[in-house]
């Protein structure tokens, strides 16, 4: 049996994405996304957030990600984060390079997520400086957090309100969107938009699909053009976006999204009570989501890794290492992994 | 029956790269082309090339066009390319952005061709004033041509002997490069790295793949850390590029490129030949690949839409347009349209 | 003798120059513009200009030229400007790092002047493809031209009045801006904003400063942050601006400006008599200002040369040399290279 | 009397300096550093240094920081620093702009220092990361620090083994290199080239010139091209050049930089005295050069302003601020300080 937790992107295509493509695959398409399954994609996603949204269809969330924080902030404008956050430690620079220079300011703060007061305290204190320093202008939170969290509508809200005062641009880095939805059984406009997200990279790439994401905009928002410019200069508008478009619209379709994320949630909570009660290993961050991370002797790590289960030990720490449940992953892996872990 | 002849990036994939998607579609696999497929990329395209080979899969043309030309070129360098380039017209200033600045510099030539003098040229009068002027660094050569046209073995290493002798790296933009092949009928080595081309984008996506390029670098080139940053910094390092590495290797596959190539030749020059025998309409280029441009009235062109054929008019000039010919067009539709012509 | 026509760039600085930053020697000044002499010049300059200017004073002409332009143009922005132009040739691609990747478009035009028929041509031409393509953002004119003429008000009027259909901003290169002035014999105001140019690099090194530019903005243009942003990200917001606002305030106090240029506009006119009366040497182009483009033998080139006048011969052109005249030439030089020529 | 403590950079230019300028203002001198000034500094500078030195004369810190950083770094490289230092805190993104999105990376430590373990530490702690991280490539000591503190010679050559033992470059922002030199009495090769430092920041703006600094590399570096392309690239290839490298050699001959540099520090030695004998306010950091730290009751500080005395107050801190004494604050400004601080 596979007990691969090592990453969900490493999970194959889901069938419905899989057949999705073979649907598409007939006839001519006009190319760079003027085709029929991208002129679905604004509709289908403003369905889907109950408001007017814009679509990018992009291959990969790096250049989502890069995308919506360069369309907002001028090379000499800083991007607050979670100092865990993708985008600032495992993207290669893809924002700076985007954003030609911009500068990614790191907030701290527990189990993944930071807070508005965090965020606001760090603003503040680079404030005054005009042209001598970088100038606040986005902030992007990522949903579900890198270290397995989710943050509540209200907590997004928050920091989406001071980002206001303060005139920055809002966006969630949602690689693990569907995962957060799922966990708190929310409406998706409830995390975004309804409180204050004005872009948002939805991810479908780790949770079924083969390569598909999408950079949306909520409402009136003035930066089609610059998105769309920045999509073709790094060569991110395929030629045949029909297949990535495709791909999105059959994932949203009849809560496929949510289901796949729903049975990831599931596995990882089940692993997550198998850790709680383990005499040894513990939890180091909440599990709300498809991540759980494990704090246990580096000896402990190695009978996992005897017993044929693969997972990510975390760079710089021995007594640290990550699980990741994908939509795919089966209750007998799961059980098989926590019979691992407790023998 | 459908008779679009915009584009060959507006035809579907091939039930091949379609099947090979699927087969590749089985359990885990290492993320960001760490997995099987990626692994076997390196050898299938060493045997083809018949000399060491190192290839990066990235999923589109521009992206790989400007990250060879990037890691190659200073930010002070220039790249010299025919007037007519793709790198030069239309990829939205990708190669500016990817080589923080470079400089592109067109070279006429008829048949949408440069040649070796023609560059050399250009390349002297721009010597001789050091920091102030940009540092001749590379030059780019699409095979076949923007133009429907091909150069020949002798033609690209004349161009590249003048390059190495003034320095500079050498590039193909093989976006069409099966078309070439197929149309010189030669080994894909005879036109690159055994005439001194350097690196190769070898393009998959308008001949069968869904989307699939793949940057070669021919030889000991040292060039490999860069390209790979340039790949992930961009957002091109998919997380799941077995599927992109899989289109490649089914794509090389038993000569099916070269067959589905051929086709869209034999098409193409079914259709100049009837263009050739036409009373008013006129080739403009010498058709030698998939691409046939046509000099006609505008009303004579009025007509063939009227017929439903679908043709890009070329920007600026309503004299003159442009059929391309795909590897699925079938016979049954060039002949529709040669009836159309000559209606 | 001294016989030094290579540049303008070559003098000294003016005595009064000197004598003006002797002046401002004195005592603390706050740094970073914040001086009273920097604080002097909007008001120093709108006068000049008799409309409301504000200034950025910078040490160079081509940190001004790319603020300017970079101000105005997005990274897939075109900049139109002539083919001789400074921009393009000699300025290392200080426009495109500006620009982070922005592209000139030469236009063409006798005389080192294009029309506004020239570059309206060259900008429909390059319509319509969207993102595919650089979006024509700005136009920049040099006055004095590179060859030594001067575009009449009219001439710059009907090139902005086309720049302003198209949306595009305008933009004067006066590296020898006062040349132009007394050449015209018109109001500063005549050649720039009256006519619709929106933006100044207004030239003083050339013309008898040390190191003292100034980048104007005429009227509301909203530029201010940006501007004042890439000043101090390119490292030209000095510490002891002072000393570049006092030059900048000596210059144009008592029109010593346009005394300066007066003579060496001059200088250069007796010398285009000279070469005009010549049995075999000719005149390139028209001559307006201080700049002699002369069409002779390389033997009669080499003669001057022995006769120990210096001067530039033209970068891959043996027939053509340039002669430049500055505001110190004194009558004896410019006699004894006529003498030289007719020797 | 003028009490201003604000900073050194708001100083007038030293007499000698200013008789330089003059000195150099006689006939034509080509330009762009191809002038006999600008010709002598290689050997000045060589022979200041005790080793084979080349010189770029740049008339900005921020900018010469800059393209010393960008020289030795690949846009994916970070750059280790203080987390006070002025690269990262000071130029407007200038670093990110010359290397095209690199990173700074900010270490901690106390008085403005940072060790050779706190830079390895961190170092380590990003390494294996692959293209999903940034390479570290340079590290940058500023000397002295922006604490007012000094770097002795072994604590910069541990830095230095460290950043050779990870393949880093090493540079010094030597902004206030001259107070280091004074305070440590030591031979400037002592804390540079001797010690591992490659590439020096060499401030004299600070310390009595009008706009003058020196980009330094010594020993064989092979980096010439890239500074120099840089250089004029930025805007900062002055046409009069002269003018910079006069002031340059100016100022270290007959050992004026460390006569000007020793009455700074001196100056700055009799106020920490007074401070540390304060019975409220005290000394933040040490007092080793020309900066005084001194932390106080916000209602202290006011009494001072009212005093009529000018110094910075630290941005988000009322209970700090920061006094700095130049080359020509004079003893009686000194003691009129004390006594109103002791009032």
């Amino acid at each position: 049996m596979e007990l691969n937790f090592r990453s969900d992107n490493e999970s194959p295509a889901a069938p419905a994405i899989l057949a999705a493509l073979e649907q598409a695959n007939h006839g001519a398409a006009w190319a760079y996304a003027d085709d029929p399954w991208s002129a679905r994609l604004d509709d289908a996603f403003s369905e889907l957030f109950d408001t007017q949204t814009t679509v990018l269809p992009i291959s990969t969330g790096t250049a989502a990600n890069s995308i919506a924080l360069a369309a907002v902030t001028p090379p000499w404008g800083s991007v607050y984060c979670h100092r865990n956050a993708h985008i600032l430690n495992d993207e290669g620079g893809a924002p700076e390079f985007y954003g030609n220079g911009l500068r990614l300011v790191p907030v701290d703060g527990p189990d993944g997520k930071f807070t508005a007061e965090d965020m606001d305290r760090l603003v503040r204190a680079n404030e005054g400086h005009g042209v001598h320093s970088f100038h606040p202008s986005a902030v992007s939170i990522t949903q579900s957090s890198e270290s397995g969290t989710v943050y509540r509508p209200d907590e997004v809200g928050a920091i989406c309100e001071k980002a206001r005062l303060h005139s920055m641009a809002t966006h969630m880095d949602g690689a693990r969107f569907a995962n957060a939805v799922a966990s708190l059984a929310c409406h998706p406009g409830d995390i975004t938009w309804r409180v204050g997200v004005q872009m948002l990279s939805f991810g479908a790439s780790k949770n079924g699909c083969l390569a598909a994401e999408a950079l949306l905009f909520f409402g009136d928002h003035g930066l089609q053009e610059k998105a769309e410019r920045l999509r073709k200069r790094s060569g991110h508008l395929l030629s045949k976006m029909r297949f990535v478009s495709a791909q999105l619209l059959a994932y949203i379709d009849d809560n496929l999204w949510l289901q796949m994320a729903g049975n990831a949630n599931r596995q990882a909570a089940r692993f997550a009570d198998a850790v709680s009660n383990h005499s040894e290993a513990s939890l180091e961050y909440s599990v709300h989501a498809n991540e759980v991370f494990v704090r246990w002797s580096p000896g402990g790590f190695e009978r996992l890794e005897d017993a044929g289960v693969q997972f990510l030990t975390w760079p710089g720490r021995d007594d640290l290492a990550r699980f990741v449940f994908s939509y795919c992953t089966d209750e007998s892996q799961t059980e098989a992994l926590c019979s691992a872990l407790t023998a």
